[in-house]
């Protein structure tokens, strides 16, 4: 089904006339707008598209299907008198991304606001098939910048420096935009799970994690390898990363549709709390990826979620010791009948660089 | 005045006992904090700042003077703990940065909740020596990228390779976050105030915007330079250009401490109107700069913002013709007693490319 047709349907189980799209990402998705400013609002009859005048000319082919118009006055001013045209008296809104301050600006005599959560979430849950593609795509390219990269990786190079010809790589690969700042944190500071790359250099016996990602029409990909630079002594690196290697392969294995995205957690969870370092892994095993690079599912203890077949999401637990150093190991995966399908392809030995 | 201190001030003026601080640029001015998730709240006798786990190594270097906490629940469950622990019946917040979801989950029985606007930008607004001196070396690092960037402007390479090249060299310059993403548009596609580079590759007779920034200790820089490649006949496009330039030089010479931003506004646009340009210049005309790329003051028609000495914003006139190309000329000022210092050094002389 279309996606208008769904989200009607969505607008009628809520009980709303319109619903007003305002998360960039959920505007894409629906509308195909690339750019940083613009809004949706969909009812029965109508589906409106408004964006400001520095989009104009942009819109023209990057949208179809949607009534464009340009804003010229006060945003909230403009969702108002949509409300008007389009004749609706109870208003949906993602009250994930409408700030307080502007729900009071919205705040109307004839209109009812309703707030609403996870609607167009809802949708993007499940990969079509188009998506799954740009997914890959999106996957590809960071695996052959990544290629690329490691004959740089040695010691006495800095972090920044590998972060920065990291990203430089994804963009020769075609990538447009990141999904976030590249991620290079070596020996002790491998155990700050989102470190930025410093100034440090890479010493014998650091572990080294990379955690980066790309994109290809506006899919992003996320992955996570870390490497071992090689030193008289590294056999306490090494057992740390074969115990992350073990609690994802579990995690890997335990995914199945209809599992709860919490015992995906749990299977990796579990396992390293076994070994002894459960208080050394504070994150979450995992998120889902798409328009977004965190989005649903969410992969955790916490979670509600419940695994559906074609959901794509990242499967990355990681055992952080502070002054040691870290590991951490992120696949994609995607989720089919029989059990998860791993879509990052980049080697799990552990890599120990020589120089 | 301590930044503690004032903000103190003006606690007792919103008759509040406590504000909730979670506008990221906020907590990075009052704490240091520099990483992607975190909150303060600062109350007559306290002052906290939480964060999660992730980052609980880094805050230890980075934050002096709070009293620091990693949360281990709920971020809405740890607002109420800490209004309980400081005594707060009545808590401030910042509605431009709740949203209306989370505004919900933070309604308490025994505390009030009041929505606050430009409580932290009102201290921010106006720029410390130490701040200025580093949004100087952040526009120091982006002209000096500009520069080296200057022998790879010919014909036949894309926008694409110059905007990547040009971020490369804005991160050998020790720039760790751009403010935005690089734009280069060309030809036509100059018409378009924000457009993303493309695979188009320069031509004959082009005006190129390039519109760039850098950072410096978590501060930014903005500007932008226009510049055409040689051809047969751009007669058009010179007088295109100095119609702009001669818009922002009567922007500049306007300002002073005391005049409403919108008569800077004025200044540019009346000259472009006179000019027969008004329908092609639909931005505003300027906006603050500092701990984000776009902060108070707002310099457009619809500011009600006053001038102050040593606030520190950009003038960026443009005039863009729909399929035949565009014009933004972009220099950050400086407010002194007697009017604007030009705190951006690259020449404004149209610079013609040979080849």
């Amino acid at each position: 089904m279309q996606k208008k047709a769904l989200l009607r349907k969505l607008l009628q189980k809520q009980k709303v006339e319109g619903i007003l799209i305002t998360d960039l990402a959920n505007v894409r998705y629906l509308t195909g707008f690339t750019g940083s400013s613009g809004f949706a609002v969909i009812s029965k009859n109508h589906a409106m598209f408004v964006t400001d005048f520095r989009y104009q000319e942009q819109v023209r082919y990057e949208i179809k299907g949607w009534s464009i118009k340009i804003e010229h006055t006060e945003r909230s001013k403009e969702i108002k008198n949509i409300c008007n045209v389009c004749n609706i008296k109870k208003l949906g809104f993602e009250d994930h991304n409408i700030t307080y301050g502007f729900y009071r600006k919205l705040l109307m005599n004839k209109v009812t606001l309703k707030p609403l959560a996870n609607i167009v979430e809802s949708l993007r849950i499940v990969k079509s098939p188009e998506e799954l593609s740009y997914i890959n795509t999106s996957i590809k390219r960071a695996e052959a910048a990544f290629r690329k990269l490691l004959p740089f990786i040695k010691t006495g190079i800095t972090e920044r420096k590998l972060a920065l010809k990291l990203e430089e790589l994804l963009k020769l690969e075609g990538c447009k935009k990141l999904p976030f700042e590249v991620i290079v944190a070596s020996g002790f500071r491998s155990a700050l799970p989102h470190a930025k790359p410093t100034d440090k250099r890479l010493e014998k016996g650091d572990l080294v994690v990379f955690d980066w990602g790309s994109e290809f029409e506006g899919y992003f990909s996320d992955m996570t390898r870390t490497i071992l630079i090689k030193s008289d002594n590294i056999s306490r690196q090494k057992e740390l990363y074969y115990k992350v290697l073990e609690a994802q392969k579990r995690a890997i294995e335990s995914v199945r549709p209809g599992i709860k995205a919490s015992e995906i957690d749990a299977a990796a969870r579990d396992y390293i709390a076994q070994e002894g370092y459960d208080e050394f892994f504070g994150h979450g095993t995992g998120h889902g990826v798409g328009l977004a690079v965190h989005e649903k599912p969410v992969v955790s203890w916490r979670s509600k979620d419940t695994i559906e077949e074609n959901m794509i999401f990242t499967v990355e637990p990681g055992i952080y010791l502070p002054g040691f150093g870290g590991v951490r190991i992120e696949d994609m995966v995607a989720v089919r009948k029989k059990g998860a399908e791993v879509l990052t392809s980049l080697p799990k030995k552990l890599k120990i660089i020589e120089v």
